[in-house]
């Protein structure tokens, strides 16, 4: 919906959370209904609000190819009303009675959220429920909000040169995956989706057997569950497909770059992506000790790769790493670094692979992954203090394969994570099997880039998060 | 089937005939029988030998995501047997008569063809008619040749790392289309196929109202039509779907390299690649524009590129360009050069670069067009004297949109041609709007690569060509 960058409320999720979480946080009551919604209740009685999470398991990476965009399409189109609540009214409901709502987009899963006073649950499970099973979609609603989205999409890609980066980096980066695609969408399909196809979209995700429903606040699940089986119980359940997707084609042995020039940068920026494993069975130890070794690689002022650039070097005003691993695919790690006024992006550069060379010949230390993984533990326990925090967490680990027991059992999968795991899983993702790009933002030749006024800005993000 | 480099077939013929050949040159009798079956039929009584290629409109491009490899596997299956023709026996038959026989599999289709006596026709029809309708597939025949296509992979494109390289950029550059993909497929994709996949295939694409019998040789067009209704005319017709297929979402603005550094290579490559029109309705003009402009540029040891890079400027041993526009979606533009000995490849490409910009600045002269042109028109009938020339050329054309029409007025098309054109036409793809890739293959670093030997060589071709 609107244009709220979720990048940087997801970045600081991440950050808080370290991927996924553990129930030893979060206490989750969890139960199913008979037409195969899964329910999440967690208890929080710090105020009388209540968020209402409803996480479908389908996203911009299960598009079929030449109809990207359909999946955060149907998202927007979700808000066009029922036969009884008329187009544009959910939110309105929502807003009158002191709650806000909005929905986002990602590969894996599209969710659609409310926050309200707790007493007003049973509103908007009643329109939440309404709107999982009766969405009605006329031309006159749908063609003008086609509009919107190739408007949202030139708005946060086509008319920022970092966007146009990281895009291009992506696709060329993850060979044959559709996390490769830009989740809005390529713009020529885009402008070519139907009603046609959005209503094909709904009938074939849309069912409580592909939904999780999250209620996280001041609420009891017995009540909470009173109220799921009055509204979502009557849904009839729906097959679903299965999740088939193209698997990426890592190419290795090649070195990628894509420079960007543009009038418009005023900050030049390096970005560097590396294949990497998603959270998932095949690959779990990998992704746990990925994470861990993230945060002694990249994540902080105390990071390797800051404390050398930016501290030690002074060749960066910031550089940082990323990592979130929570998908259904192997996805990108990023890292990013700013260069500080006077220094040169090839200096920046040969100072992010002088760290990488360090670490892949060296290793990380057994004192740096106990601090990591204390760090890590902590942040979890941090991850209670919010509403959408939790919903947020469970719901992209249940969207994207994991069970409750996996978040759950999360801090202590983090504990067991040895040096030697870190340094192995490192040395396969950033060592010479390992497959990547190498991105430069630059100022368009001729331009000179006011050094000055960005000396003390921090790297910009590059991850591409979920779009509203 | 084999692994004849087909690459280099098509590169010679497509440098005598440029493009769509001319039926002033090939004065085609063309009929269509009842079930749809498009015949093609060229008389050539210089020797009492026959051509026989069967086209269908189907190839690696239509592959759905993730079944990357099934028209080419499929290609490989139609020498497996029928009910009556025992695996392998169809080469069999054709080489007891003293003729030879293959096939071959790019991305807008997948072609099959024997050269015999004149008076063996018969049998070679029966015989392809035989597995246009009753292929028959088992999984012990099906497995141990998917074992050889993806050998085939392996060697082809693993161990070659100029076809790594190319694969790399292909991807890179024709973002979004089923072009940027390897012809031959992803070797997890290949690995993962099916005997049901291939017989779907079968099912779904070949059929006579989908395929063009061309007949070139020793023959009178009556009897070839007794022939053909006698052999193909009892086929039943069955529908065929669309071929729709995702389209380039080309990424301007954006400078894209790949280095690819490898210890077998002996001889370090420059490679530049821009999105270009095919050769369709749509685009024609600039695709016969864009035809001219290629002889100018890069063609042969007369043009812009070999006399500035090899003649004056002495930094490359070859340098040329490659244009193959025969294609439903737009296609990828070739640049390549060789480094002269001592020569580094960056001066290499700065001096690819000065033609670039000297021709973008001045355009073509009104009496390179003329020559371009006269050349181009006088190679078309040159095209007339082979029997596989003629049926590739009308093979390609009827497989990509164009009709017989098309082919015929070829040489009056690039007759009118204007300078004006081939400057516009050039400007768009060359110029700062264009879409490209630059590739770099050179020795592992360290290794020295061995100039000397390789002084007289000439530039690698680039093309990704049809495979056998």
């Amino acid at each position: 919906m609107k244009l709220i960058s979720v990048v940087r409320v997801c970045a600081s999720l991440l950050a808080l959370i370290g991927g996924p979480a553990s129930a030893k946080v979060f206490s989750p009551t969890t139960f199913k209904l008979a037409n195969g919604l899964e329910v999440v209740v967690i208890e929080d009685h710090l105020a009388p609000v209540v968020t209402q999470m409803v996480w479908y398991r389908t996203g911009a990476a299960d598009e079929d190819a030449g109809h990207s965009g359909i999946a955060h399409f149907l998202e927007h189109l979700m808000f066009k009303g029922t036969p009884t609540v008329g187009p544009g009214e959910f939110s309105k409901i929502v807003a009158r009675n002191g709650g806000e709502d909005n929905a986002f987009t990602f590969y894996d899963y599209t969710a659609y959220f409310q926050t309200i006073a707790a007493d007003r649950l049973d509103l908007i499970m009643k329109l939440e429920a309404d709107r999982m099973q009766n969405l009605s979609l006329s031309d006159d609603q749908v063609y003008p909000e086609r509009d919107v989205i190739v408007e949202e999409r030139r708005q946060r890609i086509d008319s920022s040169p970092e966007a146009r980066l990281v895009e291009a980096m992506r696709y060329s980066l993850l060979t044959n995956s559709p996390y490769g695609r830009p989740a809005i969408g390529w713009e020529q399909e885009m402008e070519a989706l139907t009603t046609a196809d959005a209503v094909a979209w709904y009938k074939k995700w849309y069912t409580p057997s592909n939904a999780t429903l999250i209620v996280v606040g001041d609420v009891k699940p017995d009540d909470v569950k009173a109220l799921a089986d009055k509204y979502y119980g009557p849904i009839p359940a729906r097959p679903v497909p299965e999740r088939l997707r193209p698997q990426i084609a890592p190419l290795t042995g090649a070195e990628r770059r894509i420079t960007l020039r543009d009038a418009n940068i005023h900050q030049p920026a390096f970005v560097r992506m590396y294949v990497a494993p998603n959270y998932s069975a095949k690959t779990r130890n990998q992704a746990l000790a990925l994470e861990v070794f993230d945060e002694i690689f990249g994540t902080g002022t105390t990071s390797r790769l800051y404390q050398t650039l930016a501290v030690k070097m002074k060749v960066a005003t910031g550089a940082s790493s990323s990592y979130d691993d929570t998908a259904l695919d192997p996805i990108a790690y990023d890292i990013s670094a700013n260069p500080a006024p006077g220094k040169d992006i090839a200096e920046v550069e040969k100072a992010v692979d002088l760290v990488i060379q360090t670490l892949l010949k060296g290793g990380v230390t057994d004192s740096e992954v106990s601090d990591a993984k204390t760090r890590l533990q902590a942040q979890a326990i941090l991850a209670r203090d919010s509403l959408d925090g939790p919903a947020h967490s469970i719901g992209e680990a249940l969207s994207t394969g994991q069970t409750i027991d996996d978040v759950e059992n999360w801090p202590d999968n983090i504990g067991a994570v040895t040096t030697d795991e870190v340094n192995a899983a490192m040395r396969a993702v950033l060592g010479p099997d390992g497959a990547s790009v190498t991105g430069w933002l630059l100022p368009s030749q001729g331009t000179k880039a006011p050094m000055d006024a960005v000396a003390a800005a921090n790297s910009a993000p590059v991850a591409s998060g979920p779009i509203r």
